[in-house]
C-alpha cells in the first residue's frame, strides 16, 4: 500500500487526527473546496483567471467524491483529517468527516499547496525558515489585485520565506518548475510595494526571523482563493480546515514541468 | 547567405568595423581568447572550474583558426573587427587583422557572452537598462572567489542590470535556461554583500540609472577569465577587443537548454 493510502486510511478511520505536514512525503497534497454546481463555475473560472493563487490540480464531476488519478478509493467526505462547513460566509462547524453534509450538487475542487515545493527546496538544502523554526508560513494581504469572475475578487495573499540572495536564486528557479503549486514567486525585497506594512505581523500563519543579509520572497498563497470564496459569502461551502491538507497519490516530482 | 556569414564577410574585407552588438541578432557572439598551448590545458581547467564567469561554448584544436559548427569558412584570424594583443600582460596593440601573430601552437577558447541572454531578455519585454540607455553594461570587481587553476586565480567580475523585482524573477527564469551564457545571476539586492561599494562607480562599462523600486540584479561576467588571465601576465596572448565579438552561425534559441 501506498504511504499516502495508508494515511488516507487511517484519517478514515480516526486513528490520524493532526496537520497533515510531513505526512506520505513525496505525495502531493491538496486544498479541497466543496461548493455547490451554481457557483462552482464561477470559481473554476476565478481559478483559471487566477492560476498562481488558485491552481486547480483537478475538478471533481459534479456530486462525485474523488478525484480521478488521485488515489484508489480516495473519498473526499472522510479522507481529510479536519473540515470546515460555511454557511453565508460564516465558519459554522470544524468535523473530521463531511458525509452528512453530502449533496449531489456538490462540486469538489483540489487545488495545488505550496507542502509540493517547500519539499523541493528543502531537498535541495535550502533553509525553509518557517519549516526549521516549526511553525506556519507567514502569510500577508498584498495589494496585488487578483482577476474578478463572478461574484469572486480580492487581493492576493502571499507567503514569505525568507533568503540569502543565491538561495532566492535558486528557490525561484527551483519553484518555476512547479507552475502547478502557486510556481514562482509574485514578488521579492521591499514588502511596501506590495502593500505590506510589517513583515513580524502577517495576517495569517506566524512571522519567521529575517537576518539582517536575507531578502524576504514573496509566492501567491493558495489562501487566496479561500479569502475570495468566503468574502462572496456563499449560502454552502467546505472546506479542508488550515493545515489539515487531502493526501494523494500523485507524487510531487510529478508535478515538475521539467 | 546567413546574416551571421555577411557580418563575417563584411569584418573580413574591412566593410564592418564598429562594435558587433546588435549584428545578426539571433545568432551567438562569443568572447575570444588566444593562447600558446603551455597555457591553454591550465587556461581550460580555470573556466571548467568557473563555468558561470567562463562557459566554454568551444575550444579550437591546436593551431586551428576556426571553431567546428560554429561557421562556414570562420576564420579567427579575420573574422573580428577588433583584437588586442598581449604581451607579459600588457596591451601592446589594437589590430583588425590577427594572420601575422599567427602560431601553430595558439589554441583558441570561445566563451559564451551575455549578449546571448540579453536578446532573450528583450524579446520577453524587459527592459535591459543598458540597452535602453545605449551604454556599456556596468561591470564591477566583487568580493567572490574564483575556483583557482594553475597560475590563474582572482575575484569574478560580475555585470549588473536593474530590474523592478517581477522583472528580476523573470530575468532568472530566463537566464536559467541559458548555462553556457552565465546563466542564473549571482547576486541580487545589497552590493555590498559581494563586495560592490558604489554601484555608480563600475570598475568597467558605464553606470547606469537604477529607480528606488529596482533591485540591482548580478550576472557572473565574461571579463573575469580576461581579469584573471591578465593577471597572470602570460608572455603572449590575443584577445577580442571589449564589444567586438567572434560572430557565430550558432543560434542564441539553440543555447536554450530547455
Amino acid at each position: 500500500m501506498l504511504a499516502s493510502q495508508q494515511v488516507r486510511l487511517n484519517i478514515r478511520n480516526g486513528t490520524f487526527q493532526q496537520p497533515t505536514a510531513g505526512a506520505a512525503p513525496g505525495f502531493v497534497q491538496a486544498n479541497l473546496v466543496i461548493l455547490p454546481k451554481a457557483l462552482a463555475s464561477d470559481f473554476q473560472l476565478f481559478c483559471q483567471r487566477n492560476p498562481k493563487p488558485c491552481p486547480i490540480l483537478s475538478v471533481a464531476d459534479v456530486g462525485s467524491t474523488f478525484f480521478p488519478g488521485f488515489g484508489e478509493n480516495l473519498d473526499v467526505r472522510t479522507d481529510i483529517p479536519r473540515y470546515r462547513v460555511w454557511r453565508n460566509g460564516e465558519l459554522v462547524e470544524e468535523v473530521t468527516n463531511i458525509s452528512r453534509f453530502w449533496r449531489n450538487d456538490l462540486v469538489s475542487f483540489a487545488l495545488g499547496c505550496s507542502f509540493s515545493f517547500e519539499e523541493a527546496l528543502v531537498a535541495d538544502g535550502i533553509d525553509v525558515r518557517h519549516i526549521s523554526c516549526g511553525s506556519n508560513v507567514p502569510m500577508y494581504k498584498s495589494n496585488i489585485a487578483t482577476a474578478p469572475a463572478g461574484p469572486f475578487h480580492g487581493p492576493m495573499v502571499v507567503s514569505m520565506r525568507p533568503f540569502k540572495a543565491a538561495d532566492a536564486i535558486r528557490a525561484i528557479q527551483i519553484t518555476s518548475k512547479f507552475p502547478s503549486v502557486h510556481g514562482a514567486p509574485v514578488h521579492l525585497g521591499d514588502p511596501a510595494q506590495i502593500g505590506i506594512a510589517d513583515l513580524s505581523k502577517p495576517d495569517f500563519g506566524e512571522p519567521v526571523p529575517i537576518a539582517h543579509d536575507e531578502i524576504p520572497v514573496f509566492w501567491a498563497c493558495g489562501v487566496t482563493p479561500q479569502a475570495v470564496l468566503m468574502a462572496s459569502k456563499p449560502d454552502f461551502c467546505i472546506t479542508h480546515a488550515p493545515g489539515y491538507m487531502l493526501v494523494t497519490d500523485k507524487l510531487n516530482s510529478q508535478l515538475s514541468i521539467i
